[in-house]
């Protein structure tokens, strides 16, 4: 007597919230094609089409570039659980709700961690950073590029050459940036860094691009102890990815189908468009919030053109003009976390849901709603 | 100045290795159906469909029953870290890869490990983990049903017992197991269990169901110490899945529609149906293989229906075989691992690929090529 389950008939949303974007029919369909095995000589070509795609995404040469097989977030963890030996100290920048995760994940491996905190809505100060440094014996220095939680981008370069001078790595959380905003892994110098899928480069959730410079690589290799995490182990995952195919878990093969098929599609825009479209429609929100007498949360100079944090009128039912967007417009955009709960709203320009009809769309929506 | 890179244009491969198995017309189109939030209204209904569907395949009433958000590896790892603490000891029956990789994530949990090993090829002999249990303070005991390394079936309601009655935790992995062979949780005492999606199961790889039972989520709540990944924590986890919906990680939305998809066809079935026509194909190649004087590396009792180790004969080019199968005929077998390496081919029939044709093809196909 098996139960009825229903069909799966999901609606097409508008999505402009946190994440996931929407995503390009062609990504869909790639993600459909014939499963084949992890290691046929087919996939095997895939995989190295994938790195080098990632590469050109991340600005990169480093060799150990290609995506985790799982999200985002594992990605967050696998930079920190591959780079920190216990008692390591490390410098966890801390103005949203992804640094506390990265300080979180930190101590779980045993770092002992130097908050440097910011106002959520504000950037980091540098010179914070490098009194920490100053104080001395650092050896990883991480900070989030586009805070999620507050609509934040941090500028890097400052602290990445202080973190450099201080012979500390530099980790970078770019799963919000990462193909909406300049990520200059190399020329920036950052050593270990890692994205999500499902914002600015419009693939799927499931997988977290990482990529480690030859200074990340020489840290893992020098490890005293062991990545407690096996399953996120560089040391044997990059031989999979690597010349040995080495197997090491069952790669997610119509997961990276759509992987690769979206990085392809961002090439065929380019980085540079690709960039100044998200810029474009991000100026076109605010002139149009503005209009509607709304505000951002973060300064002009600081603020993320993938994610605009919108903060809430007083006396708006945050919840019931969410649901209304949903219900009536199919609209789906997010909510605050944490300390910003119930004060902003996060409107996502993300990758293919960054255009100038879903900006009009939206901001009719809302003032219908409002 | 874009570099051109290839279509996706993956052949249709017969896939009888140890997993991926061939996916369903039906599972590869929900792959890619429209994205929407991973906290939609709508979704939400999906992942209660899911959990539902998953209690009936793993024939549990455990309320902590979902897919992790990566693969079967993901699922060994998650069910260890959250259930060992620093210092427990743990008996990890060791006959293959896959007992290899679970005392290895032990270790590097803090567990200390007492090994009970058996011949690559024959099962653990209960009496063995029996001593281990008497002499005493064994807080867990794993084991792996389906050797995917070896093709041993592991009988387990004895070392259930056993484990019980010594108040240890009773952890299987039903990664190649379940959806092709019976996986009585509730029935047999298991405590955690854990699967992939990619083998009996037919679905694209990406997951891995798990399941915890009462005495499995005390022990969680018991812990002294955080679990020490974050990804895999589920004491994060299940408050997504349960009741609250709360934010940890974007869940792989598409994935998780293949996934619901590919239980609804398991249900459709009938799990009993779905045993029998394991059991069958299984038969009807090993009567094959007899005739072509080829046997099996696991005696006839315990021998795996989904994964048939097949021992290469003398003189016999293990890769080149496996390479005309793959290039004439389009037919992925596995080749043997570890201590097996060259040894055996591995033979899945699996899901969506164990079919009466099938097994018929390969054998006309191996005759061709011996």
């Amino acid at each position: 007597m098996p139960h009825c389950y229903a069909e799966l008939n999901p609606t097409e949303r508008v999505l402009m919230g946190p994440g996931p974007s929407n995503v390009p029919p062609a990504v869909l369909q790639a993600m459909a094609l014939p499963t084949i095995g992890h290691l046929d000589p087919e996939f095997v070509v895939i995989m190295d089409g994938i790195k080098a795609m990632l590469k050109e995404v991340m600005l990169t040469d480093n060799e150990l570039t290609f995506p985790i097989s799982a999200t985002g977030s594992a990605g967050m963890e696998a930079c920190l659980c591959n780079l920190i030996e216990p008692g390591d100290r490390c410098i966890i920048g801390i103005n949203g709700v992804f640094g506390q995760r990265m300080a979180d994940i930190a101590q779980r491996n045993g770092a002992d961690v130097v908050r440097i905190e910011a106002p959520w809505g504000q950037p980091l100060d540098p010179d914070e950073i490098g009194q920490a440094l100053n104080a001395g014996n650092i050896q990883l220095v991480a900070v989030v590029h586009g805070e999620t939680s507050t609509g934040v981008l941090q500028p890097l370069e400052e602290i990445a050459q202080m973190a450099h001078e201080h012979n500390a790595l530099f980790v970078v959380d770019a799963v919000t940036s990462l193909g909406g905003h300049p990520v200059r892994v190399d020329e920036w110098g950052i050593d270990a860094c890692y994205s999500g899928t499902q914002k600015c480069l419009s693939i799927p959730p499931g997988l977290s691009p990482v990529t480690f410079s030859d200074r990340a690589v020489q840290a893992l290799e020098n490890r005293q102890t062991k990545v407690p995490n096996w399953y996120l182990d560089m040391t044997m995952v990059r031989e999979y990815w690597g010349e040995a195919r080495t197997y090491h878990h069952t790669a997610p093969v119509n997961t990276l189908y759509g992987f690769y098929e979206g990085l392809k599609l961002i090439l065929e825009e380019g980085l540079e468009n690709r960039w100044q479209r998200h810029k474009r429609n991000h100026q076109l929100l605010v002139a149009g919030l503005d209009e509607l007498g709304l505000e951002l949360l973060p300064a002009p100079e600081y603020r993320l053109w993938s994610l605009n944090a919108v903060k809430i009128p007083g006396g708006v039912d945050d919840l019931a003009v969410r649901k209304q967007l949903l219900e009536r417009f199919n609209i789906e955009i997010g909510g605050g976390l944490g300390e910003l709960k119930g004060r902003i709203w996060r409107v996502g320009l993300m990758g293919y849901s960054s255009t100038p009809n879903n900006v009009i769309l939206f901001l009719e929506a809302l003032r219908k709603v409002l």
